[in-house]
């Protein structure tokens, strides 16, 4: 039986997924500033060698797994009324910042951006491109439907609706009650000037 | 003359202002996991007994110093009316936020908070409390004008008007044009369901 070259172009997706699983983890273990391609390698049971095939740095190897995981998890929402979809988005976005993983590695990178504000403005960039462009589809739609006026400012309704549960669970630390999403999905309807909301 | 005894509960403020400068440029440079004690006296140009005779801890000064940071900085806004009132917050909490140390130091917290939460609970709880006593104020002011209805979710108000600051400001980084204040006013009066907002 043949081996495989070393070096080889194939890149096995079970190695790939216990990559990205070891990446998480020291990241919110370690932070962006301490985490290591060695501790991530032993982490993952493979050598460095198989890092370096995927990925050509520490930087784009933390760029791909952050965004793989943040964008996989914006889904639009479409139940029908804005309502329903807002409800539904804010459960995704507090499911997103409480992952028991991402809920540590989030402000750690908010925390290096602060520090270094151009390292990772593409990923930063790309992450809230793509999280933000599945909340406008979800806001024209209800802008079609009449549900929301046609002159929506649509960059800050963005704003307003992801930045209370941040600023709620991540910076206050403060627990989100049971009934917490409708009092906010409240808020939100009227901040964006619902019709009838 | 006599000198003064180590350990003299005489703490002249001048040092004590030193010191506290120190700490705010170390927390911002090397962030709360890396700062040393040794550190903060070498840059306040002082002995480390003059740190330890005004704080028993890293922890002990750090609170004290983040603490009287922020508490300072809230005042409250008494213009005669909830708009004239939200713009005077809003800018001061941009100004905080924005605080070329502060806008470093505050997301390094907020990361260790999310590693370690328990550690900081009371910092935390103390800036967060003597912060929002202060909106509320404010906020049962327009009240009492009739400008909010009298059944106001106050806690959420609270995370309303402060959460989509924080959120462009330093998660997304993204800059506050100049008609920011006016634009967010807007949609914090329509999401407190302001009268004649």
């Amino acid at each position: 039986m043949a081996r495989t070259p070393t070096g080889a172009a194939v890149l096995q997706p079970e190695v790939t997924q216990a990559i990205t699983d070891a990446v998480l983890r020291e990241l919110a273990d370690q932070g962006y500033g301490r985490l290591s391609m060695e501790a991530v390698a032993k982490r993952a049971g493979v050598g460095k060698s198989a890092l370096y095939r995927r990925w050509r740095s520490k930087e784009e190897m933390i760029a791909a797994v952050v965004t793989e995981f943040s964008v996989t998890r914006a889904t639009v929402a479409d139940t029908g009324s804005l309502r329903g979809d807002l409800r539904e988005t804010m459960q995704a976005l507090i499911d997103w910042l409480t992952h028991p993983l991402f809920s540590r590695i989030l402000p750690d990178l908010v925390a290096e951006d602060a520090r270094n504000p151009e390292r990772n403005r593409t990923v930063r960039e790309q992450v809230g491109r793509s999280r933000r462009e599945v909340g406008e589809v979800m806001l024209r739609r209800a802008v079609a439907r009449g549900e929301l006026p046609g002159d929506l400012d649509l960059e800050m309704a963005l704003d307003v609706l992801a930045a209370p549960i941040y600023w709620r669970l991540i910076v206050r630390q403060a627990p989100a009650e049971p009934d917490y999403v409708d009092r906010l999905v409240e808020y939100a309807l009227r901040a964006l000037g619902a019709q009838g909301g």
